[in-house]
């Protein structure tokens, strides 16, 4: 027999409730606050746009929340996801590194969106809601949405980002078979939309303006309620199966991790896996000297060059104000081919860890994400989505390193989401034409100017 | 607890050797015959192009031939893969009908073609072989087999039919992220591919043809075999996996097949999961009554409309002479966007199955083929490949039909792949472009007229 580089559970082990990390904060988050009085909301402030339950959800601090049964009942299609071991890399390698990774890609719109997305789509349709809207990035959220939505019964209506509308078609074609109405954003449909266009026509687009224009539509609708496919405190409980299923796993291997990591765009993923593990460590369960490493992209470096501040969570500033990582809301990222990671802030449990110090985070550059993720195709089979290959570049210079000091770590990454959709950026990359960014100081420092001044 | 949908295995439930159903036929095949001489060839007249285990395994009766070592701890990445139960559909269809399928596409490449290719790649690896040529249509082959020379350390070079090398740049750049070299077939390297494009500049390529070039860049080189993706009794043979399998998850479920449904193109994943059940029966091991459907599209009818004779597997006639089911090796099929079902000739074990009347085969128009894949989209998530969409419309008429006649049967088809790289014909399909075509009786006619002459 050989060496086992698979471990699987049965559906059972399926988690039976999602964790809460702000059940185990030793300091809690800053609350979320009302743009005109500068005071914390309040459930009514949020009830026009999600229903109560999810409400009810982002302000929990109980540690454990029950799982629906037709939530769990869907997730039995692809979870428990498998944890693999990466022995093909290792070796390539030659590093003594025991790298692990979850696989997220098995659900069936190819990521870890799904996990929240039929949960979203389950407490809309309990709470009367006919239709949902949202916005997508590089189509990992929406297409999720689009297939939540249709195993509840609702309508999904989604703004794309102009530039992925263009550039993934393949994308948009899953969304519409899964019987969503997809719009490129910005768009005529809303006034959100339309400023923008008036401002610049040939407008990229950006999560921000998205966001904008499926929550203006929402507003608007009795019938319609927003989702949002990361940042806030629902979304990164629902990814918690990820991480709780990985530390059973793991236990499975007999091992346990010294570094987890993941690529943060919203944060998400990366909260899915890493946040039962920081919990462990914030009840002195263990893992005392683990280290957590989000890893973003250069092109987007919210939580390493951005500031800490309360901001919007869209362009047309609609949202409340969150205390988060931000480059500003109006900030409008390169066209570079990691659709997912390309967001203004960050969820803002994610940034209140960071400042912490609980996680750490890094910025790297495309090609080396690249590079990484070629490297891991051919040696491994799995196709990792760009933004998954930045955990695997990060995961890539910690095997190095535990190969210079001669020591064995255990690391453990999620792949959040296969590239099937994303295969021109890997043309661009393998033809050469993939760029590296690094955005400029003085530009980070323009869109911060213009940062909400908050009534103290 | 909710209704169990899904059936799944720990990897040591991995079956330890192939099934090969010549051990169980009541009547053997006919031999392949050497062109020249219409005498049954022998393991020197293809040992140019295949390892002779590979050309052992041609040949043999014996029941079970073991799966080595390195090959079953690569299926384990993705092996056993899962059955599921189609509940969503069976109660939108309202048919007392109980519908499983096996999905095959959580391989890497995404479909069944990577149980043959990673036995491929490790057999000609053994061999000394440095390097491997082939064809591909739709690119699922192709990628599969890419995937497979990565994991032995082999050089891969693909010949891909024009018309899905132009309406499939996604599968191209997959097969190029594995570092497999892809050329458009007809291509100018070849005599064969030389002699077609002086023929028609502008030919769209087809799989007769793309073998012609693989072959014989194979034939030239010793350092160089040909792999085939399906048609072959070896191939067949690793496709038994999914089948062995399914016999034991449906005994998991508690229920057993009355029905068994496959695609066929050149039948390898048809006989993947059919030959097992059909073997059983064959040896009075139950299954009596099952029916087993082949389903092909009615624009390339090979099974359906086309002549049981001794044909050429290529166009330029470098093959061994096969007895099959064929529209003539001069077949051009039309570019509907099914590509993965557009071979002119079949399996010569499925066309020997049919003869003996232990299968049945159907052709379908290709929407309702899509019709049928947007439907499962939409209730049970996963998206299908366009290929499999044949399986699923079939499975919806054997559905309505146990409606009408007011009986429930069980029914198993073959999800055998994936569909996220072709999502242009769902676009195409979805915006109402797809056109039903039939393959003219004349034009049928016209094709076989040209069947070579065997000396008997």
């Amino acid at each position: 027999m050989s060496e086992q580089i698979k471990y699987v559970m049965t559906e059972e082990r399926i988690p039976l409730a999602w964790y809460n990390i702000q059940a185990d904060l030793p300091v809690p988050a800053p609350p979320v606050l009302h743009p005109g009085t500068g005071k914390p909301i309040g459930p009514e402030d949020l009830a026009a746009i999600f229903p109560m339950k999810l409400i009810e959800q982002e302000v929990s601090t109980e540690r454990e929340i029950e799982i629906p049964e037709p939530v769990r009942e869907i997730y039995r299609q692809w979870r428990p996801t498998p944890l693999y071991r990466a022995r093909q890399l290792e070796r390539a390698l030659g590093t003594p590194a025991r790298i692990y990774y979850k696989y997220e890609g098995y659900s069936p719109p190819g990521s870890h969106k799904a996990n929240t997305a039929v949960a979203q789509a389950y407490y809309n349709k309990q709470a009367g809601i006919k239709r949902l809207s949202t916005e997508t990035g590089a189509g990992q959220w929406g297409s999720s949405l689009a297939m939540g939505c249709q195993h509840f019964g609702l309508e999904c209506k989604v703004y794309m980002v102009r530039v992925s509308f263009d550039q993934k078609p393949y994308r948009k074609a899953l969304m519409q078979t899964y019987g969503a109405e997809v719009t490129a954003s910005p768009s005529e449909e809303t006034a959100a939309g339309r400023a923008v266009l008036a401002q610049n026509p040939n407008s990229p687009g950006s999560l921000g303006i998205a966001i904008s224009e499926a929550v203006e539509v929402a507003a608007q609708d009795k019938d319609t309620n927003y989702a949002l496919g990361s940042v806030l405190n629902h979304v990164l409980l629902h990814q918690s199966v990820i991480g709780q299923e990985a530390m059973e796993q793991m236990a499975m291997a007999g091992d346990q991790p010294d570094v987890v990591i993941g690529c943060t765009g919203g944060g998400s993923n990366f909260a899915g896996l890493a946040f039962p593990f920081v919990g462990a460590k914030l009840r002195g369960e263990g893992y005392e000297k683990i280290r957590v490493v989000a890893v973003e992209p250069t092109a987007c470096p919210s939580l390493t060059r951005g500031q800490y501040a309360y901001d919007f969570g869209d362009t047309a500033r609609l949202t409340p104000l969150l205390k988060m990582h931000t480059l500003g809301s109006e900030f409008i990222p390169p066209a570079i081919h990691t659709g997912g990671l390309r967001y203004h802030g960050m969820a803002p449990l994610v940034s209140h860890l960071r400042t912490l110090e609980l996680i750490e985070a890094i910025g790297v550059q495309q090609v080396e994400c690249f590079a990484a993720g070629v490297q891991f195709a051919r040696l491994e089979g799995i196709l990792p989505a760009p933004e998954a290959n930045h955990a695997i570049a990060a995961v890539i210079r910690e095997a190095n390193r535990c190969k210079e000091e001669g020591v064995s770590r255990a690391i453990l990454f999620n792949l959040s989401g296969h590239g099937h959709f994303d295969m021109s950026a890997y043309t661009a990359y393998l033809s050469g034409q993939l760029k590296d960014y690094e955005y400029p100081e003085q530009e980070i420092a323009m869109a911060l100017a213009h940062l909400p001044v908050v009534a103290s």
